[in-house]
C-alpha cells in the first residue's frame, strides 16, 4: 500500500516563518481561534484522519470505481468503505473548517484549509471531491443566499448530513456557459422556481453518502436573454423539505447515467435530469455567472491543491521505492539513489511540491486577508493570481506524478504499485474547473491586458520592493539577480503585448499558455529565495534548511530555466499559427 | 469510433524528396524491389488493413482486457476480434515484410517497414505488439541462430504460423540484467539445456493468435560466471515440435499471470515459469547480452515509432473534434480551431509528429545501409542515434497525446472519445526497452563519453557540411543560423563535459536526459530545414507545400527555444544533486 505523510514541518515552516500568518491570525477580526497550538493539532489530527481512514480505500476505490443501477436506491453506490469514511469526517467536524461561524463550522482560515485539502486530495482524491463540492457549495449560499436559506442549509452542509454538487456543463456546452438551455419557470404564487433539462459531469451529482443533495444548478428564466446575461443559479435539492425540515418526496432530479473515466473512479461523475424540479433563485435574476464565478476562487484554489496532494504524495513513493529498490552496487550505492538521473526526476517533483505549496497557501492568505479587511487590492491580486495556481499547480502535479510513475519502471505501470493512479487522477484536474487552457486565456486576458496590467504591475512592485529588503547569503545572490532580471523581461514582453493591435484577441490566446507558466516559474522563484531569507539560521533544524538551500539551487539551475524559454515563445508571437 | 488517414503524402516526400530513399533502393544490393511503385502500393494496403482491421478493435480490446484463465488452454485470451485480425495479418504476409526473403519473407527496407509500423502503432497499439515481438525474435535468430534453426523457425515466424516473446525481466532485475536468476542446465549427450526461472513482463509471453511461441529467454549457464559476463540467450519454444516439424508434447513454459496495466491492455504482459524447459543456445555461451543488445536497435526503433503513431493518430482525431466542436461564434470561426490556446496545442502535435516521422525514417535507412554496405561508420552512427530516438519520439508522443486528450476537455477523460486510451498507451513506450533514462544515459554515457564524443562529432560535421550546401529562402536563413549556433552551443557543452573528471559518472547521469532532448531538438530543426531545402517549389502540392513552411516557422519559434533550456541545463551541472 502507498504511504503518505503530511508534510507538516514545511507546513509550520510556511505559516510561521514565511509567511507570519499566525501574525495576521492573532490580530485579524475572523481568525482569532487559530493560534499556532491550535493549528499544529489540526494538522495533526488531519493527517492523522487521511493517513488512516482515506489512503487504505484509494487503490480500492479505483479499482471498483462507483456502480450504476437505476433498480437501487439511490442509483449509484460509492465503493468499500467510503460510506464509513463519509460518516468519520462528518463526526468530527471536518466539513466545517474553515465554514462560517454563525452557521455552527468552524471558521478556520482559508489557509489551512489549504493544507488539509493537500492531504485529502493526497490520501484519496476521488473521496475528497465529495467533500470539496460540499463546501464550494456551502461558499456559494455563504455569499448568495437568503438569511433563511442560510440557517435551512449551512448547518447541514457543514455537519456533511447534506452534501453538495454543481450543475454547470451541458451535453452541448462546457466552457461556453453562455449557450447552456436548462429552463427556469417561476411557479406562480410562490418565489420558486421549476427547473427542467439535462447537466452532465456532475460530480458528487448522486450517491449513497449523504441523507440529501443540494444542487446548485444553472438555468435560464423562460424568456431572459441569451447568452450569459441571462443565466441565472438555483438552488435544488435531491429531496424536498417539509417545514420542519424532514425528506418528503423526491424532486424529479434523476441520475441517468455515470461516466467511465480515466481516473477518480470513485468519484461518481454524473449525468443529471432535472424534470420540474422545485428551485429557489440563488443571488440576483440573471447573475447566475457572476455568482459562480465569486465562489470559482475558492474552487480553482482546490483544485490547484489536486495537483499539489497527488505530486506530492507520488513522489514520497516513489523515493521510498527508489531507496528500497536495489540496483546493483555502485560507489554511489545500490539502490536507485545512487542514479543522477533517478535523483533528478525525484527533485524535480520535490521541488515543484514545495514551490506549490508556497503559491497555494499564499493565495489562500490573500483570500483570508480580503474576507478581514474588504481591501479591494487583495482581492484584485487574488483575481489575478487565481487562474495561475489552478493551471500552474495542476500541470505541475501532472508532471510530477508522470515523474514518479517512471522510477518505477516497468512496475509503475502495472496497477498494485498505485503509481499509474496518481496519474490518472492527476490528469482530470488539468481539465475540469475550466480547462488550463481557459485558466491561462482568463489570466493574460481577462485579468492582465483588459486592464492594461494595473494589477500585475501593482504586484510586482510589491514582490520588488520586499526583494529589495532580503539579505541573502552569497551562494544565492546570483538567483536574486536572475528573479529580478526575470521579472523585469517578464514585464518587458507584457508590455509588447499591450502595445500591439493587430489581432491581438488571437495573438493574446496562442501565447496565454507560455505567458503563465512564465510566471508560475518567477513566482516559484520568488517563493524560493522568499524561504532563504526567512530561514532562521539559529534554528536546529539543520536538515530542514540544508534541504531548503539545496532546493534552492536545484531550482534555479533547472527549472528557472523553463521561465526564459516560456517568455521567449511569447516574445515569439502567434504569426506561425495563422494562415 | 477514432479516424485514422496514414500520412501518405508525407511519408512519399520524404522517400522521395527529402532522404532520396528510392535512389538508394534502386542501387542497394538488397532493396532493389523496393520501386515506387511497389513501395506506394504497399503503403496504400498498409494502410487500408491497419484502418480497416485494426481500428476497429482498439478501443473494444481496450475495454476487454486480455483474459487469464488457468483452466482454458491456451490460459490467456486475448480481445474479440484479436484472432481474426491476427490472421488477416498472417494471410496476406504482413510479418514477413522486411525479413529475410532466403527465409520466404519479402525484404523491404526497414525505412518501410517504419512506415508501416506507425500505421500499425497508430491503429491498434495493443495489436501491434503481437507482431513487433514476432519481427524482433525473427531478427534475432536470423542475426545470431544457426543455419538449421533458421530454416526450422523463420519461414513460419514471417508466416505468422509461429509468434515470437522475449524473455528478460525478473521480479528482481529490470534494468540490471547481470543479476538474472533463471538457470540453463546442458543436457548430456545433446545440444540441448534445460531452463528453469521465472520472468515477468513478458509481452506476447502466452495468447491464443499463433500454434506455437518461440521465446528467446536469458539464463546463466550453471557454473558460468556471476554479472553480465555469464548470460546466455536460449531459444525455448512453448511446444515441442517431432522431427516432421509437428507440435508434439508442450515444453513446460506455464504462464502464472498477466499483469493488470494502465494501458495497452489487450496486450498480454505475462509472467511465465519455467520448469526443465528444452532451450537450445542461441549465439555464443555467455554473450547473451549482446545477441540482445544487436537486436535492440530495432526495437528500441520500433517502440520509437510506438511514441509516434500514437501521438499523431491522436492529433488526427484531436484536430477533428475540434473542427465539429462548436464553441459560440466569434472573429476567428464557431469551432474551437477558433481558439489560439487550442490552435497552438495542435500544431504542437503535428509538429511534432513530422519531427519524429523524420528521425524515424532517418535512422531506419542508416540501418538499410549498414545491411547492404556493412559500413562501420554507419552503423556507430546507428548506435548514436537509436537512444535518441527511443526516448525522444516517445516523450515527445506521451506529450502529444496528452495535449490531444486536452482539445476534448472534459470529453477527453472520459473512455467514449478515445483520447484517454491514447494517453495510456503511449504511456508505456517511455518505460519499456530500456526506460527513457537509461536511454539518456546510453546516449551521453556510452556513445558519447566513453569514445570521446567522436561519433558524435564525425556525424554533426557531416550535418553542418550538408548544411553549408543548403540554398535557403530568406525566411527561413535566420533560423539555419539559428540552428548552426545551437549545434556549436550543443558541442561546447559536450566538450565541457567530457573535460571534467570529478564525480563524471553521477553528473553524466544526471544531465544525460537534458542532453538528450537538447540533442533531439536540434535533430528535429536539422530535418524541418532539410524538409524546407528539398521542397521543389514548382510542385503542384501548394498545400503541402505551405503546411512544411508555416510548421517550419512554428517549429523554430516555439519548440527549438526548448532546445536551448536543455543545453543550459546541462551546463548547470549535477551539483545541486549531491549531498
Amino acid at each position: 500500500m502507498s504511504i503518505y505523510q503530511a508534510p507538516i514541518e514545511d507546513y509550520q515552516f510556511l505559516y510561521r516563518d514565511v509567511f507570519k500568518l499566525n501574525e495576521f491570525w492573532q490580530h485579524s477580526t475572523n481568525f482569532t481561534d487559530a493560534t499556532d497550538d491550535m493549528v499544529d493539532s489540526i494538522l495533526d489530527e488531519a493527517d492523522k484522519i487521511c493517513r488512516q481512514v482515506l489512503l487504505p480505500i484509494n487503490a480500492s476505490g479505483d479499482a471498483e470505481g462507483c456502480h450504476f443501477d437505476l433498480t437501487q436506491t439511490p442509483p449509484v453506490h460509492t465503493p468499500k468503505g467510503f460510506v464509513e469514511a463519509y460518516q468519520s469526517f462528518s463526526e468530527n467536524g471536518w466539513f466545517g473548517l474553515c465554514g462560517s461561524q454563525e452557521y455552527g463550522a468552524m471558521g478556520f482560515p482559508k489557509s489551512v484549509g489549504v493544507m488539509f485539502e493537500e492531504m485529502l486530495y493526497a490520501t484519496n482524491c476521488s473521496f475528497t471531491l465529495y467533500l470539496g463540492l460540499t463546501t464550494g457549495v456551502s461558499q456559494a449560499l455563504l455569499n448568495h443566499a437568503s438569511d433563511e436559506l442560510k440557517q435551512k442549509y449551512l448547518p447541514k452542509l457543514y455537519s456533511g448530513e447534506y452534501s453538495g454538487s454543481m450543475c454547470l456543463t451541458e451535453p452541448h456546452a462546457g466552457t461556453n456557459l453562455g449557450s447552456i438551455r436548462t429552463k427556469a419557470v417561476p411557479i406562480s404564487a410562490t418565489d420558486q422556481f421549476e427547473i427542467t433539462g439535462n447537466k452532465i459531469f456532475i460530480t458528487a451529482g448522486e450517491h449513497d453518502l449523504s441523507k440529501n443533495i443540494i444542487h446548485l444548478v444553472l438555468a435560464r428564466i423562460e424568456g431572459e436573454p441569451e447568452g450569459n446575461k441571462g443565466i441565472s443559479l438555483f438552488l435544488v435539492s435531491k429531496f424536498n423539505e417539509d417545514e420542519q425540515g424532514n425528506l418528503t418526496n423526491n424532486n424529479h432530479v434523476q441520475c441517468t447515467n455515470i461516466e467511465h473515466k480515466m481516473g477518480i473512479k470513485a468519484s461518481a461523475t454524473c449525468a443529471l435530469s432535472f424534470e420540474k424540479s422545485k428551485g429557489v433563485l440563488i443571488g440576483k435574476k440573471n447573475q447566475g455567472l457572476q455568482a459562480m464565478f465569486t465562489m470559482m476562487n475558492f474552487e480553482r484554489l482546490s483544485i490547484a491543491v489536486q495537483g499539489l496532494g497527488l505530486g506530492d504524495i507520488a513522489w514520497q513513493n516513489a523515493l521510498e521505492y527508489a531507496k528500497e529498490r536495489e540496483q546493483g552496487q555502485t560507489k554511489y550505492g545500490n539502490n536507485l539513489l545512487a542514479f543522477g538521473d533517478v535523483r533528478r526526476m525525484l527533485k524535480v517533483q520535490e521541488v515543484l511540491s514545495q514551490g506549490a505549496r508556497c503559491l497555494a497557501i499564499f493565495i489562500s492568505h490573500k483570500l483570508d486577508q480580503y474576507k478581514d479587511t474588504q481591501d479591494e487590492k487583495i482581492n484584485s491580486q487574488v483575481a489575478l493570481l487565481t487562474p495561475v495556481v489552478k493551471a500552474f499547480l495542476t500541470d505541475r502535479g501532472f508532471e510530477s506524478t508522470v515523474l514518479a510513475q517512471q522510477i518505477y519502471g516497468g512496475h509503475g505501470f502495472i496497477q498494485e504499485t498505485g503509481a499509474e493512479q496518481y496519474v490518472r487522477d492527476a490528469r482530470i484536474a488539468q481539465i475540469y474547473e475550466g480547462t488550463n487552457g481557459v485558466q491561462a486565456l482568463d489570466f493574460l486576458g481577462r485579468k492582465v491586458a483588459f486592464d492594461q496590467a494595473v494589477v500585475l504591475k501593482k504586484f510586482t512592485n510589491e514582490l520588488f520592493a520586499e526583494m529589495q529588503t532580503w539579505q541573502l547569503e552569497d551562494q544565492f545572490v546570483n538567483y536574486s539577480e536572475q528573479l529580478e532580471l526575470g521579472f523585469t523581461e517578464f514585464l518587458s514582453c507584457t508590455n509588447k503585448l499591450l502595445a500591439q493591435k493587430d489581432k491581438l484577441d488571437f495573438t493574446i490566446n496562442a501565447v496565454c499558455t507560455d505567458y503563465l507558466d512564465g510566471f508560475g516559474y518567477l513566482m516559484y522563484g520568488y517563493f524560493y529565495l522568499k524561504m532563504i531569507n526567512q530561514i532562521d539560521s539559529g534554528s536546529q533544524r539543520t536538515e530542514f534548511i540544508e534541504n531548503k538551500k539545496q532546493n534552492t539551487h536545484f531550482y534555479f539551475q533547472k527549472l528557472f530555466t523553463r521561465m526564459k524559454m516560456h517568455v521567449q515563445n511569447v516574445n515569439n508571437g502567434a504569426q506561425s499559427l495563422l494562415h
